[in-house]
């Protein structure tokens, strides 16, 4: 069973319970407002389907997962396109961090910033096997800061250590090295990806889901409720940020750079 | 010195001021509400005694540390049974964890569950060498959840992460994974073991015990405290989640399959 | 430009922003009250000269970075002396810990206790390789306790498992050891040490400072509060602590053992 999107694209196997969404939105899967309000959307059906009990989250992009936020919603826009914006993207990571689903990344390409930080959100990454492709929270980078609930999401994965040096530096670490560091949990060649990911669902759905939910639950409550205590507080810091016209000026001169690549 | 006691055999060696414990509850050294009692009294008392600085706790039956909490009490008992036993595991932990002497845990054989947190409790982890012997917390096979203080255990020793997919998925890591996820310290040749427990224990002990205790209690308060403070909110939650037809159904299927295994 | 000090040398490269600190205090650099206070007030001046991007912290006395907090000053003084004392340290702390500006240790020797404390404090580690040198909190040794922000500062860097264990033997971790648990960061030849550590400031500096500032206070403002919340009493324990007759007999007995050393 498939939902007709325009920018991802599920399908659910009701057989398996497993359902398979894929970026597709050329060229780099940018997290624009659209992009994550369908993937809200698209999570929230598959939750309250219960037909459905792990996502398998990929790319139909070629080489690349996803590149994070759209710096196009974050320059030039209003405050109201900004908070709307920023909530959108909570609402996204409050879902997904939060699944009573088991969500698998099958990280098919490169994945900066938000990209890294839906992977980092779900229970197992599994990333192709190819040194070309790079995975990382980068803000600092683009004179940017990474969100107090990012910061938590990537502790809470890889320690406190190697959290603090690879944001500070924005660092993006090519597979090999996502592995060593514990970001990736396994890398597989990349046309064993999406078996490898399959296997892995299986896995983990043979255990009993209420259980296994109540420990999820358990492991991620106290960095959830974090935002959700300070969700308001967290959109105005957001706004006032990237109103800077600091800020703005440091996002045009990188989207610049983005253009002159291409 | 012996204390005569029914599941676990106590000595302790007064001029190395070092206690044996050792589990002798076959067939798999259950956590029963008797066995729990005995272990509390026996920490107890050492703990009282100015003679012993360390315990070293091992099992007297072969292949099995201990099989964790005897799922008999958990099932088709009254709902004070359940208060009490729960009271019981949170009375040895709070003992094990915050124990102001030196403990040293000589895994020699499998430790799933409760077995494994015991393990963890103690000041450093020695487990013989089989691949045969696995130990973790492996609460969510059965469909129930470690408790937070099992969780806050367990992350302490081995971080986050590895804990997050470790509880979700229930598994039971043989030796060298455990010894590979820091959830044992070192492995050791099965005929090695005491004595590697004893060589362990000496180094401990070289240290002056007041600052070796306040640095553990630094270490340790925090978690401690946190069941302290929700002790009976642990105890309610765990009764009725135990007197839940669904799970009573499921602990009654597990102990079947037990039975039929032998 | 360089600062005429007693027991610190500062020199700062205005065209590349970055200051060296070298610490001068023969035999051992000990953290006497002299020396914090003049650390604190170099720290200070870099800290307003916006001319000042960086420090690499390190030692003009071979085979030894610094031996930690000056027994002399925690010895036969007056509790206003140990109260002095104290706050100094903590102010040291709490301008590195806190420091706007990358800090980088070069640890060209061995590095106890208190001087163990200024590396963990850096930003990035890189250590001589040479296994004579070690590195560690071993007040346990000692008889005394590392304070609370010693640990916390430790667990940020090494997680809590390595941190409890370390903490209670006391140990002093030969420089190839200290980089296996993640204590420092990279091992280099001796003679390659400054090399490699404007190197490695290089690359911190890279980043723009504003993103990168509001990174590492994210990072460390949880630590650095909870020090800030509790300074007078931290104090209190420290005075009442060091001013038991056990503690100081301990102490004498430390300060004997090492005077018959040489």
């Amino acid at each position: 069973r498939s939902f007709s999107n325009n920018k991802i694209q599920v399908e659910l196997d009701e057989s398996s319970g497993v359902a398979m969404m894929k970026f597709k939105s050329p060229p780099v899967n940018s997290l624009s407002l659209e992009f994550l309000t369908e993937f809200s959307i698209s999570l929230e059906k598959l939750e309250n389907n219960r037909a459905c009990r792990g996502v398998i989250i990929t790319s139909a992009v070629p080489k690349i997962f996803s590149s994070g936020l759209d710096i196009t919603e974050m320059s030039g826009k209003s405050v109201e396109h900004y908070t709307e914006f920023w909530r959108a993207v909570q609402e996204m990571w409050l879902r997904l961090y939060g699944s009573s689903m088991v969500t698998v990344a099958a990280v098919s390409g490169s994945s900066p910033a938000g990209g890294c930080l839906i992977a980092l959100s779900c229970d197992y990454r599994i990333m192709a096997e190819n040194p070309k492709f790079s995975i990382g929270l980068n803000e600092a980078q683009l004179g940017i800061v990474a969100p107090f609930w990012f910061k938590d999401t990537f502790v809470n994965v890889v320690g406190h250590r190697i959290a603090e040096r690879s944001l500070q530096l924005g660092s993006l670490h090519p597979a090999p090295e996502a592995h060593k560091l514990g970001l990736v949990d396994e890398l597989v060649p990349e046309e064993k990806l999406m078996e490898k990911a399959a296997a892995v669902m299986a896995q983990w759905l043979a255990l009993p889901d209420h259980a296994r939910q109540l420990t999820k639950t358990m492991m991620r409550k106290a960095v959830l409720d974090r935002l959700v205590a300070h969700r308001e507080e967290d959109i105005k810091n957001f706004v006032t940020f990237v109103s800077k016209e600091s800020i703005q000026k440091s996002l045009r001169k990188y989207m610049e750079m983005l253009k002159k690549r291409k």
